[in-house]
């Protein structure tokens, strides 16, 4: 039984975060804050948790944070998290940040992309990027995890086979990401009032998105020279979901690759995950049939000398995207099964 | 061809406005304000009136108003038109009030549910409530229409024939709301973002709402006693459109009346109104079918020696509910086809 | 460890029994049967079931389930259950039937509310009707439980404390429901495609739906005397969810009923209860707070020397409504934690 | 005033075009037909026009509709089109046909697509392509105008001007689309049914659809060479509305194009159409801005140096998309303004 606690309770990943932790048969969920006006019962905010989970949420309390817990989770906004994780590590306590601060190894990039400049930059070489199909046996021994942003974890699962096989060009990548409306976080914009989503549907931030670096990061590692990512997001009129459709360039000498060959090839390489599901033939991921589990749907479509692989990738942005990955990457650390809580 | 402006441009009541006088062929509409920043095309703040309209928005300059326009609609929340309309009337325009201001004859009440005192008391009398259905001929002589409520609108239209027939108690009246998102307005308030009213219903203001004295004030009138209303309003994930379902329990000599009798008795009531549709015999209003049109659906139920009367009203709240009522007073004070730009 | 079957495993009830199943520790599901082309893994036509269950759906074969399972949910549609609801038990097996078909004892308002005679009169008397809440010492010896509908479910846990403690008149009791998509379950139905449901809101079935019997009969059982409700249901555009805003009418010697008095009223009455959860004055239910829970949630509302008790019910109705109490009454009759799988 | 005729009027396009007839000063809706199993009037079909319009949709009347219209709008599926339309063209009547029936001049691309052998082969070249913004001047003298589809009018009004500026490469255009409901017409699927739409996203008939050839053929009537594309459609949660998202490669001697040259470059080019929107520089459209509207809104967008253009297309599917757009064709064909009843 670990204690865990959680710092930014109140946003969609903290509440998502409560709500798998209440079912883990190996947690006790022991703090929570968040930026809250007076203590106030968790299940007072979100009354779905009334009769389950009795703890105050409080502005955070350094001291009660460190001496209750020895798991933390940070569900705080960007350039917030590095103020704070530095000193729950220091204060020997485990570490899940589910913030960017510690995804980006690139300093320049993360100042260009978040406004300010890195406040804690030694520590990042330390941060595990938590993606367990990639970075398992790292997690295992992590005291910090960086948990990956959504978009990113649907767009490397996506193409990281392709390009590890050396099918792929390197330049000319598009993702085109369509996400539901909870992927914004818990925010006040008149943007985001009921009438201006529903009904709606807009591109945004197109080739500016924060989530590139991250992406082009992660998967330049996998190759020899630096990728070139094209990603227009868009905001969809649902809570919860994401669907990338990818649209990647076959290397010359790989025009002869069929559907076929793909879905081989990505079940070969995610054969021992528990999370990644790979659609047979003529068969599509749909956002319905991820929504509330941790699971990664790809589909796969490649004509023969046709130049063009086209991939759609399927999370639900809260679990597999944000809070079901950190349970995920908390079960590989504390050696628990790794779909306890999650199925 | 008359000259008007809109203040209060930027509410969704204000861009309905904008959007029905557009179409109108005798209007033109020559002045527009809001809070705002700074001023701006209304084609920059709302996109969908791009090579419609090239009026700049700007904060209210009452100079300006009153020299360009003769005809103004105040489309301002509760409270904060009552300081303006007094002025635009001293000008000698014509006003047409979307705020509750004045509505209310009881001043108490005014200010038991809109928490401050009138600071216009004495207009009140002038202004005439702008439900055309019931006051078409003090409309045609109006210098200031309070234009009513979307709530009332329907209840009243929903309650008056059984109420001038004399088939009904006049206490435990419960009228049963179900409103789609953009009733509330355009605010910014954390409950109201998309994720918070996307699959989700719930009640609010059980007998509180600001609406109750607005109904039973004007259903009085018809009565020799005061009426008691029982009204649960409820917020639906639809962006526009009322459902009202109405509980009246008979008078003890009228337990024989039928579902037919209730529709003869409103089709002769209502058989000059161009925006009242009763329906037959098991046909019920829907929504959709009033959603963009200025119509008033009415559905009835009556079951022969039974005690209630069951009545089901539909409207566009944005458009009976509004801005396509106030157009319509528009056309009767000016003497234009009732319907004009608004079928 | 139980091992279990699924007769109609491709409805919304069917479907969210077997997810709720698969995260049971003590129960194996080992056969799923529905009316189907051709016999097709349950993971190919519900791809969410993907790497989660490999069994086959099949047309019903009755040798096979009364051979492979000891407890069998049919999830069936009305007047169908009956057909095959006794061939399970004279095999020995234990049923939770989903269909109204042994909910009601009187079987004139059988054939009158479900249009067929029913062919299985005698095993209604030895059915017990699941509603934990009530009838939890009888589920406990139940060979065959009649799961309740879900509006029944909303109204009579609403209602039954105000009853009990003989505040209400039995006549005029009003319910206005309003329910989600999922309601009316996976049927093929031009008024049911999307367009036909998103941003509309209806009525329908005003005083003749089919629950209305079960709701009375059940009440009346509590009561000296036979209840008359009113019952207007309406459809809701979101997927799951179901609302009950219910008008009672105090006794006479009870007008002075306020909020507190009811609140404490129904705390004590529901006190033992895992499900029920009532709210503290000015706080009410939301469909989005048990959605994808199997609670009950209550809010209540009096208003001393009013004559009327507001009562707000919301549940999702596809758990408590439906499959979760299945799953309730299973862990009852097997002696299991009562919230196992459902927490 | 012109007398008009609506065959295959209960669909969601033959819905639309009454909407939008019933606000033309200058047509008179004379005749109205459908898929029917017995005669009714139109206004019992769809509430919505009750009040509005009293005429008698039916089956098919061949007699009836050469003698009461000049002019007739064929709703109706592919395939079926072809039947009908020969023998309204022969009683010499106009016909603007809605159906894909007269767009492909390729018949073997019409057989393989549309799964039928075209059955009125040398009509097609008298067909005049219904996009204004091309061929306005063969309209104006059409007898048989083809009606474009949804998604290809707004590829190919979202490509052209690059096109015709030689500023792309010809393989390679990548189009991902995204409709709301409607646009798959209303049909019975059980795929269709609300709870599999809302909540839900997906894509379908990768590089399948049948929309691919009518872009591939009119947009090659602008080039040197075939055009290749790659055209990913998507189902989003919503009745109407098309947002299309498209990747064009820069040609090598191009790559120094900026996002202000695209928008001069479209500028110019639609500067005369009354129904296209350029965006200005870091302003996106979005489908709200278009939905209600004939709308055609563009955004562009190019870094310098890189390699790819993107361009983001808003229509409302029902509108420019198919209804609206027969409406302006009718508005040119018999020299009514064109934006008359439109705006």
């Amino acid at each position: 039984m670990i204690k865990v606690g959680i710092i930014g309770a109140t946003g969609y990943t903290g509440e998502e975060l409560i709500n798998l932790l209440l079912k883990h048969p190996e947690v006790r969920i022991c703090y929570l804050s968040a930026k809250i006006q007076f203590p106030q019962k968790i299940s007072e905010i979100f009354k779905k948790f009334k009769a389950r989970i009795e703890i105050v949420c409080e502005e955070l309390n350094f001291e009660k944070v460190s001496s209750q817990c020895e798991l933390v989770f940070t569900a705080l906004p960007h350039t917030v998290s590095m103020e704070i994780v530095p000193r729950l590590l220091n204060a020997k306590l485990k570490v899940i940040d589910l913030s960017a601060d510690y995804r980006l190894r690139n300093l320049k990039l993360y100042q260009r992309f978040y406004k300010k400049k890195h406040s804690d930059p030694y520590r990042i070489k330390e941060a595990v990027y938590g993606l367990p199909e990639i970075y398992r046996q790292d997690i295992k021994k992590a005291s910090l995890v960086a948990n990956p942003g959504c978009y990113p974890t649907a767009a490397i699962l996506g193409i990281l086979p392709c390009l590890v096989a050396d099918y792929i060009e390197l330049s000319d990548i598009i993702i085109d990401a369509k996400s539901g409306f909870t992927g914004a976080g818990r925010k006040l914009d008149l943007s985001y009032i009921f009438a201006e989503i529903n009904e709606n549907l807009r591109a945004y931030k197109i080739n500016t998105h924060q989530h590139i670096p991250e992406i082009e990061e992660r998967l330049s590692s996998f190759s020899s020279k630096k990728l070139n990512i094209n990603f227009v997001p868009h905001l969809v009129p649902l809570n919860r979901g994401i669907l990338e459709t990818i649209y990647l360039k076959k290397k010359k000498n790989k025009l002869n690759l069929k559907t076929e060959d793909l879905i081989k090839l990505y079940k070969r390489f995610y054969s021992k995950e528990p999370f990644i599901r790979i659609y047979d033939k003529e068969s599509l991921p749909q956002v319905k049939d991820v929504v509330g589990t941790n699971f990664c749907d790809i589909g796969l479509y490649s004509e023969k000398n046709s130049s063009l692989i086209i991939i759609i990738v399927a999370i639900d942005n809260l679990l597999k995207g944000a809070s079901g990955q950190a349970v995920q990457n908390m079960n590989i650390m504390y050696g628990y099964p790794e779909t306890t809580a999650l199925i």
